[in-house]
């Protein structure tokens, strides 16, 4: 803090204080400004900022080198102290990523991208959110506490999508931030959950991290088998059952009209919840998508998650948990639990975005790529992978595609990664053993002309891993 | 989907779900704009806008009134069938919100605030914050998933402030998603885990809310009395202390010198992490804060969290999880099952707050004020509350008013509110019986010639709630 005893002192310590915080965003080794840079850039004489560098060198922030300036300094080395105790302290780690960690990472790596969920920079409207956010940004109340289950309008549109009131409708950072809240907040750790397989496993991370017990249901062409979930229902008593009804992630699943009502009533007889996942409401390839469970249901037996991070992108981290009746009440407490509140800022971007004038032609975009990239998808794998089988995706933005026996997901996407081209190992969305191993193919992150190159790479690295299933009692 | 066989239709398709979204952000019953007003925003004829009003209005989402013009609908009323099947299913509920629920609403209530932990606007940078936003929201990458565990310049500076490298660092949604992560990574649920008292209401609605069992160890002018902290853990074997070392909240303590040894020997003993929540690095009133635990421990024991929500503005919810050792592996993966990761833009604003040249100036212009504030509190308590005592704080943004006997803090909290000012009853920020009440004043919300106001309507609803105790065995 200045002293501010002398105007000249107390100049130096703000010029101090300023190449300081300078340095701390700097890393080891990087080069500061020339002094005369910093005088201009900071507004002061050239000897405030002589002094100011001599404090820092002292201190050991800066270190100068005779002629060629002034860097950041090493950081002391981090002590060195026996950490292992904390090996004992931690037991066994009740965190489970289920595959999240890896599907994460692979956003980042170069190459021809099948692997992750997010769209490609060509898809997303990054334009127009940098015109909407800085907007928003400057909003009177833009940096204050929002209302903490979310702002109004965005609370109705959401709402509005669903076919709820605004008052059902929590405000979320994203689809996961949601999931995270609704299975805390409605188990207790050791509760079984029922999950449709195969499924999204950020869905399977939140439950296993909660101390939940996954428990799958088989799906077929129409979606979750009713007999199947009936059985669960009775075997396990678990209240709570996880289902992505339109588009489903891995395999671009519908269940089917007529199993609607089938699957509430079976869910209605066991008193239990249905949180319905509804990721892909906006990532139809043309044709108008079913509505969501949540509007075939009276009784809030269904939970419904929502988020515009894949329609818009990733980092508009805004997604809606839409329940009703007494639930509603413990999962708004967990929500503030969790994180108090959603940035207003953001909020306010996603009001604009949905509401402005470039929504329906983003939707209008998104699913004429989508359309165009699946079917060159699935073409491509036709030609180049015939020994391995897929079911045509209804929508969404991922193929589940079946390796040929004794081959190992894992090797297979190893290698293909070492050519360039990243996939989901197929083991991360089913619960317990599979006979086959799979793999998840995503389009949303690759560009229509480079899929038929992506997929011979592929199959290359398909045929090089024959036989490798035994890698899976190691890998597993 | 516009079908876009001619053009007149497919532009009626467009100006329709144009529409449709300008209305689902629209509050029941608010008009639309004019016809012309429409024309020229959307940049059609009228008879396009009249085709696209006319079919909006068949769907049942606007209605016309001759002469008034056009309004969004009533939606369908919400299905009003039997959610009584849903009290069953939740049966207890694992959730505690420990108060936080009421504090946060607090922060709307207008009129005096001692109640919220936010600044005010006027000590916010919300000017600069809104530049610095604004560039954030235009890097080319601002919108793509940053790396999860944070970008490198923002966990070089956090690293830097407690003496960390930048890899010992993780980008949080403040210090509650910090918080949030820490407690359920560590412990299962079920577990003990030590609070010095008193506490932040934060901590304890996650650690509650993960199923743990809080206990407390009492404090006194020096901070955590260490003979009560070796025998709690004793006789709970807890593997966790939540500390608030520097400007404790809600009662501005300091651990002594002295004791900040003794404290981490016993902790060594007992092989139990120490949870440092940091949350009032720059919160001092003109004196260097003492530096964090962190910096004394080279073992690991120490898990740091801060935040710049508190010195900045509450919609900028950026902090940090510091750590070293196996356990950042756990705490990386439960943050990545908890909600992916922090927003890019977010973390961008944030590096230039810090980095930049205003951030010095913040950090002496928040403490000055605090200082001015917290002079002007305390006075004006010992003249209006001579019946009411306190320990004046080294530092932060709260007093702890211990109540005269026999007078209710929720009591006290209500008739205050009657009165227009906002306090926060003690009872959310104590562990178990107390035979004393206490109220958390807090000064960061209210402008400085507003206290003594403030503090004389108090003082009024302190008398008039003389002898409620009696209340405390209803409304605790």
């Amino acid at each position: 803090m200045g002293n501010g005893s002398s105007r000249d002192a107390g100049s130096v310590d703000k010029v101090t204080d300023e190449l300081r915080s300078l340095a701390d965003t700097r890393a080891v080794g990087a080069r500061l400004p020339s002094t005369r840079d910093l005088q201009q850039r900071l507004g002061v004489g050239p000897v405030t900022v002589q002094r100011a560098l001599a404090r820092l060198v002292t201190e050991g922030v800066l270190v100068t080198r005779p002629g060629a300036g002034t860097f950041v300094s090493a950081r002391r080395s981090a002590r060195v102290g026996d950490t292992d105790w904390q090996q004992v302290a931690l037991g066994a780690s009740p965190v489970s990523t289920s595959g999240v960690d890896v599907l994460l990472a692979g956003a980042h790596s170069t190459g021809f991208q099948l692997g992750v969920g997010y769209f490609d920079a060509t898809l997303r409207a990054d334009s127009r959110l940098a015109a909407a956010a800085s907007r928003a940004v400057r909003r009177p109340d833009a940096w204050s506490a929002p209302p903490a289950a979310g702002v109004p309008e965005l609370r109705s549109w959401f709402g509005r999508q669903v076919g709820a009131d605004p008052d059902q409708v929590l405000i979320t950072p994203a689809a996961q931030g949601a999931l995270s809240a609704v299975f805390r907040a409605l188990l207790p750790a050791g509760s079984p959950v029922l999950f449709a397989v195969p499924t999204y496993p950020g869905a399977l991370a939140v439950a296993r991290s909660a101390g939940h017990v996954p428990v799958p249901v088989p799906t077929d062409a129409d979606g979750i088998r009713p007999e199947l979930l009936e059985r669960a229902l009775a075997a396990t008593s678990a209240r709570l059952l996880f289902l992505q009804p339109t588009f489903a992630n891995p395999d671009g699943g519908v269940l089917a009209h007529a199993r609607r009502r089938e699957v509430l009533d079976i869910c209605e007889r066991a008193g239990a919840f249905i949180l319905e996942d509804d990721f892909a409401r906006w990532l139809g390839h043309g044709q108008v998508p079913p509505p969501p469970l949540w509007r075939d249901d009276d009784q809030g037996r269904v939970i419904t998650v929502c988020s515009l991070t894949k329609i818009l992108a990733p980092s508009l981290r805004i997604g809606a948990i839409v329940a009703r009746g007494p639930v509603m009440t413990r999962l708004a407490s967990m929500r503030q639990v969790d994180d108090s509140f959603v940035p207003m800022p953001l909020q306010h971007t996603a009001v604009e975005m949905v509401a402005g004038p470039g929504w329906s032609a983003q939707l209008r975009a998104a699913s004429a790529a989508l359309r165009t990239r699946m079917a060159t998808l699935t073409a491509a794998l036709a030609t180049e992978l015939p020994e391995c089988s897929f079911a045509n995706p209804r929508g969404g933005i991922s193929v589940w595609l079946w390796l040929p026996r004794g081959t190992d997901d894992l090797a297979v996407a190893t290698r293909a990664g070492r050519l360039g081209v990243t996939v989901a190992p197929g083991r991360y969305f089913v619960i317990g053993e599979q006979d086959v191993s799979y793999l998840r193919l995503c389009v949303a992150g690759i560009r229509e002309p480079d899929i038929p190159t992506a997929v011979a790479l592929l199959a290359e690295a398909v045929r090089a891993s024959a036989g490798t299933t035994a890698d899976r009692s190691f890998a597993g």
